[in-house]
């Protein structure tokens, strides 16, 4: 039995080109007191990710050169050394990009494939969603009645942030890159609107969407459309900074928002989030969310990328492509 | 009898040149019922001046063309027909620029020149310093230990800023543009110490002087020094957007933060601010101050420029050349 997996060979220039990675085939280590062996059979594939691959101080280490990429998994308990688990248990955890993990119990959660499908604890009640829901609601502090926008609307946050946002009450502003994405959001996600960024005119089209300005906008993609909304909020609006994908493969310096003065006209804030600083309160919110999810009130869509671990380098472009709709995942 | 006054002629591009000006001379209306006729000693020479002169919806409405200009100013009432007043009474009002004003007398202050000389009203217990008061206390939230660095350090707001974060037990490093302000800032204000950027790399210094990084970031100027304290901020640090004097006069679209993302990595909050929220607790405020100046821990120093009222546009452009040091207000 061996392990496929894809260490980070070198840190990319733009993009993450093909050379930047390596397989390798390595045999499986014996499992020591309190580990498992996980088969991973799903692969969380996020923007941060590219963040994770740059040197310097961040929220989180970077990957070094020569490790094993990081990346949260879903999968099977094969063995265990641990109590709380057995083999056949279904698990998420950062497994990294390999077909099989080693991990200490404590780092390790058990899920119900019976609840809802085992990728959509790396979407909708994993990661993203938890990111949708904390920023959203704690940062973003959306009040019904209030206009919501969010942007990257028919990827893995944006859509749980304009579903939990429609819950709350609020009208729901997407903002997408194509016809079929804003279909999507507004026909399957019930959004009240969505505005497609790549045709027209943004501005235009946005403030005809929101008759009422900005309350809250959602910001998962950074640059121009970032400066647009910067335009269009009201007084006391909150922007919450949760990604810039525009921006990540970017060689040149970032571009940052011209507009942000409007911050001062309209004493409005603009915040930074970082899922981990919610840990504590995970387990509520996915109590709450799988509440919404039972009631169809949430989608769970699961957008899965094929062709197995090898096929990870790709699959990760398809997220700056803007390929994707709903939270990507590969199947390994 | 007749009143001196300056007229907005037309809106500026760029620097406001003298042809944005005119001088005028009219003779003074009879005051009616609840009046008070004002001449006018001091005026407060502010950077938000600049923006009044903006088309375009923002926090005030702007000075429109052949009005006179908008200004705050400090005076001695003439004639009153309001209770409240009585000719020798010092006062503070929105005069505009101009030698007499006629005014409502619920829109007219009165302040005792035995305290403090009358200038100080229009500076550190005038707007500029509520501006600081606020938009430090309540919107940057310093707790005693943090770093607090304000730029425009040598300004009317910035001083105020640093001398209130001394008094709240924080270390307090200032950005200004020369020696004898970084001086001024240190010896006579008591900043634990003063980064000049205008010699030397910025980021260097300013990492030196902040050796704890940075928790609170007060913004008085904007461009490339807001930039460069945000790769400094620690985590959920708190940015106060109070003005961008370096912007003010850009012809071309503002230069954006590209830092920005520093933001989320730190989950810190970047929020703007604007006096007149807080009206409804001025009063608590200068109370507050004027105890701190009477116990000489807040300095009130007021940089006058002379010339009367015909010297208003040239003075107006000393602070965009960075030439006062504390508040500037102009002697009528």
């Amino acid at each position: 039995m061996k392990n496929t997996r894809i260490n980070l060979l070198a840190r990319p220039i733009g993009n993450p080109a093909p050379e930047c990675w390596e397989i390798e085939e390595v045999d499986i280590p014996e499992i020591e007191e309190n580990q498992v062996l996980i088969q991973t059979q799903y692969l969380s594939i996020d923007p941060a990710m590219r963040g994770w691959m740059n040197e310097g101080k961040s929220y989180i280490r970077p990957v070094r050169i020569g490790e094993v990429m990081r990346a949260l998994g879903a999968g099977i308990v094969v063995e265990s050394k641990h109590p709380d688990f057995k083999a056949g248990d279904s698990v998420t955890a950062t497994t990294g990009v390999q077909e099989y993990a080693v991990l200490n119990g404590k780092d390790v959660i058990k899920v119900d494939p019976a609840f809802v499908p085992l990728p959509v604890y790396l979407g909708t009640l994993g990661m993203s969603g938890l990111t949708a829901y904390f920023g959203l609601l704690e940062t973003g502090q959306p009040k019904a009645g209030e206009t919501v926008v969010v942007s990257g609307a028919a990827g893995a946050v944006g859509s749980v942030v304009g579903q939990i946002a429609k819950i709350k009450g609020c009208r729901v502003v997407g903002i997408a890159g194509g016809e079929e994405k804003c279909k999507y959001a507004v026909e399957e996600l019930g959004f009240d609107a969505c505005v497609d960024y790549k045709t027209g005119d943004l501005r235009k089209n946005l403030k005809e969407a929101c008759p009422d300005g900005v309350d809250v906008y959602f910001d998962n993609v950074g640059g121009e459309i970032l400066d647009t909304v910067l335009t269009l909020i009201n007084l006391k609006a909150r922007i919450v900074i949760c990604g810039a994908i525009s921006q990540y493969n970017a060689i040149q310096k970032p571009v940052g928002p011209s507009n942000y003065l409007s911050l001062l006209v309209n004493r409005a804030r603009m915040e930074g989030i970082v899922v981990f600083d919610n840990a504590p309160n995970y387990g509520k919110a996915i109590k709450e969310m799988a509440g919404w999810v039972a009631q169809g009130k949430l989608n769970g869509k699961v957008d899965i990328a094929e062709g197995g671990i090898r096929a990870f380098p790709e699959t990760l472009m398809k997220l700056f492509k803007g390929e994707n709709t709903g939270k990507l995942v590969l199947k390994v």
